[in-house]
């Protein structure tokens, strides 16, 4: 199904040329590219099919600079059916990186619209272009000294728009992390050129773009994000007036059947905004054993011992069943309050340990910022999440990549423990060594991502059998219940097709706006499982 | 032009019994109303235009009790080509209450789907049908002792899902009091019948349907608020968990130009989480000159006033120019803490006064919850607004309704004061008194809601008077970049009119999808500015 669909772009030679000719009369001779060398910066370097027939690749790359090149091109390519692949900067490794989801589309690199266009500090919000990246935001703000935070996915160096629209997240308060549902406002260019302005950027001079994202009428930027209806050339974003302080604490339990009142406490703190920061939930004995021989194979069966068992082997080796880091940002009263309130909610559970971690002040000097340990938990832009699967002590043979696999299951200790149990399980039957397995991650409010990688090799055969695993793990993972928020472009028909509610009424749905939208087919045709009428016949 | 489209409905009286009757068929002859005393039940009660030509005015109504009654319904009209209304509670006094934007609809009236469906008091959610209210969700937490709150607008007597659906809000913490933005998944039934769940609803089994709103894909949800792409049936809502105290503070300026730093101080506070309740800035001093003859004088012409003057005026009647009441949630030791850190960062303004408010530790004794003055503020639904207008020794002659005036303005006390010159000028010109006059609302975060009503009566030529007051509004407002968030269905067109970045880009937009969504027109024609296209070309 994929090695066809690759080769569907559907233009001649003749017409592709005619294409980039007519783009070149737009953009200039040096923003088109289609020589081997610069498409190759296009390829996903994290590919789980690099080199393979099935790897998905560009034809050509095109670059505009302006929205109203933007929009020539995608009159050009409606016109002469050439498929687009609009990304940001272009980043996105472990969900497909820059490459297109149906090989020959011609990539959109709106890398050179990097403009931040407007900042109010009094009001904590920003509109940029998508070539700004997060790197750049915090850059401009520290040399301004604007009293505004970002929030910072792993790693920085992304798109703010390119990661927003892919329903990234980050590390420190909410709204901000969820960095989908902390924008406000956005410029859309239509599959037929058309510029839309969302929310009060509908009404001319408005001032308040940034500041209401509603508008009147029905709220469709949620259109935009991980499909394919259009292109984003503005999008603003709140931002977080710069705190008074940070503290944090760590919290740890004891036994394994702690987890549902530790999950059950987390959680209430976090809905009523007591703990506001990402919170992952993780077991430190679980995560021994996977660093220490002696404790994985006591664990080795983990998912079926008893929880005597299981309790036993935490008591010997010292280590809690489970733990939390909890971040808080504010006034030191405040902040020392909810620390306070939040150990003393937790202390109903038995054996309950407490440690403190690092306090600041800010302003950090700037080589007290470097030396912070948790740069993103302060929402520096970092790149340190990439020693993940690194060459070290513990991982002797290094991955050229991974494929994140990222199920949303409930907030509750239950579903956290069904959720090890059951990949853990899998994970034993196929001997595959996951990194960061185990924890489950509340980035979004009020439910928990169960994210784990899977190494990738230059060895193809560990590669094919990785994506069999992975396209087990959805099936496995939709029999619970649970399903992906976001997935590499491989993936996408798979990890769509389990939202199957009513004979797939959403995607129905979804194909009826594109139709809409999109009637020629030309915008990023796949992603997210929306296929263009013209190849949705091959869709599984 | 109104008259016009009241008059458009388009069935014959035949074809609208058959219609009936196949309706009755579905729901049962005690559920399809025709009479003229059952339809004056779906009057607007508050109508600009009661008992004249340009009265929206139902044809009949129809009450399905669950998703395939409506499912059927849908198909019925979609075949006979019925133009339906759907209403949920169908409360929404000064915004049109139960009756259509087009004379002669069918009125859907889901109040029989009044089912809780699932209330997870651990992680604070709630799934609800259409003909819940506040109301009765307030009654069934209170019966089954949950520790949760809801946040309720001003009135209690509504549908959740009507309000969220129409952008309501309320007074508690964000995210809970913007209704809609705290709503977590949506089952819709399409103008086809087809029926839909959003996010994880697509999943089958996947228990986290009110816990992550995104799923996988674009995020349709926010097409079906103020809009008439579908109908909602079912959708759920995050709740706060019950807090442990609440704690309140006035905070009061004495000059004029104190706005200034009064809405910065205001708005970094709740943009950084630290006051999360609305906030209403408003003047004390303009309010005593609409109650008191003596300031009224006064403050004529305050709009036109120096500073010096209206700083002088204050002085003498000992009235703080502007004021604001913060109100904190959640344990007693963080609440004071947030509430001295905003009494700390206030006092950069000279002479600001604080005067601290009630304190309540939950849960309240019943008897106290109703001895509670500001209810709304501890999220008990009530009635009380529906004084305002009424005989009393300021408003000897009643309203017998009014019209809401809501535009959106920035989160600045440049715009808090341009907005009252420019408003405060109008009224005068017009020597038409409006209720409320004056105040910003944070209802939303990050903007501001200037929000007055013009009170209507039984006189016609009043009531005409004042539409068209309404109307120089809508364009004044526009001139000056503010935009209605919501309105009256009589107004629908002219509010959505302004919203006209690149040739109306927006609505065109819009437009198109209600064709792909709704190709026949059935639902809802002209709401919120989007017809049919049948009906397209009747607009200005």
């Amino acid at each position: 199904m994929m090695t066809d669909r690759g080769s569907r772009a559907g233009l001649s030679p003749g017409e592709m040329a005619r294409a980039l000719r007519e783009f070149r009369a737009v953009v200039g001779d040096a923003w088109v590219f289609s020589s081997e060398e610069d498409l190759t910066l296009y390829r996903d370097a994290y590919s789980p099919v690099r080199g393979e027939a099935d790897e998905r690749v560009a034809s050509a790359a095109v670059a505009p600079v302006s929205v109203e090149e933007v929009q020539r091109i995608v009159r050009i390519a409606a016109r002469l059916g050439v498929p687009l692949y609009p990304i940001s900067a272009g980043r996105n490794l472990g969900y497909g990186g820059s490459a297109p989801v149906l090989s020959g589309s011609v990539i959109l690199d709106l890398k050179r619209m990097n403009r931040i266009l407007e900042v109010d500090e009094d009001n904590a919000s920003v509109l940029v272009e998508p070539g700004v990246t997060y790197f750049d935001l915090y850059r401009f703000i520290n040399e301004k000294n604007l009293k505004l935070w970002i929030d910072v996915p792993d790693p920085g160096w992304g798109s703010l728009i390119g990661n927003a629209l892919d329903h990234g997240g980050g590390w420190t308060l909410n709204p901000f992390r969820d960095h989908f549902g902390a924008h406000c406002g956005m410029e859309v260019v239509l599959a037929n050129g058309d510029v839309v302005r969302t929310g009060m950027g509908a009404l001319p001079g408005s001032g308040t773009w940034q500041q209401n994202r509603y508008g009147v009428g029905p709220f469709i930027d949620g259109l935009f994000a991980q499909s394919n209806f259009g292109i984003v050339t503005k999008m603003g974003f709140w931002l977080y007036p710069a705190p008074e302080a940070f503290c944090s604490g760590e919290v740890m339990a004891s036994n394994r059947d702690d987890i549902h009142e530790f999950v059950r406490i987390t959680a209430q703190l976090a809905n009523a905004g007591i703990v506001n920061s990402a919170v992952m939930i993780r077991s430190p004995l679980l995560y021994a054993g996977l660093r220490d021989a002696d404790t994985g194979a006591a664990l080795a069966s983990s998912d079926r011992q008893s929880d005597a068992e299981w309790n036993r082997i935490a008591r010997s080796k010292q280590l809690p069943s489970w733990a939390t880091t909890l971040h808080f940002y504010g006034p030191p009263a405040v902040i020392a309050a909810q620390w306070e309130h939040a150990k003393q909610r937790f202390s109903v559970i038995q054996g309950i340990r407490f440690e403190e971690g690092p306090r600041y002040h800010f302003p950090l000097a700037q080589p007290n910022a470097e030396a912070v340990l948790d740069k993103s938990a302060l929402g520096i832009p970092n790149l340190s999440v990439f020693s993940m699967g690194a060459r070290s002590e513990n991982y002797p043979d290094p991955a050229v990549g991974h494929l994140s696999f990222s199920p949303i299951i409930p907030m509750s200790g239950a579903a956290l423990l069904q959720a090890h149990r059951v990949f853990a399980s899998a994970v034993r039957e196929w001997d595959i060594a996951p990194l960061g397995f185990g924890a489950g991650f509340c980035m979004y409010p009020r439910c928990l991502v169960f994210l784990f990688t899977l190494p990738l090799s230059q060895d193809e055969s560990h590669n094919r059998r990785t994506r069999a695993f992975f396209s087990h793990l959805i099936k496995l993972a939709a029999q619970h219940g649970w399903g992906e928020y976001r997935a590499h472009p491989l993936f996408m028909d798979e990890i769509t097709d389990v939202y199957s509610y009513n004979g797939h009424a959403l995607r129905r749905l979804q194909e009826r706006l594109k139709d809409a939208l999109d009637p020629e087919g030309i915008l990023a045709a796949g992603r997210y499982g929306i296929w263009p009428q013209h190849l949705r016949s091959g869709r599984g």
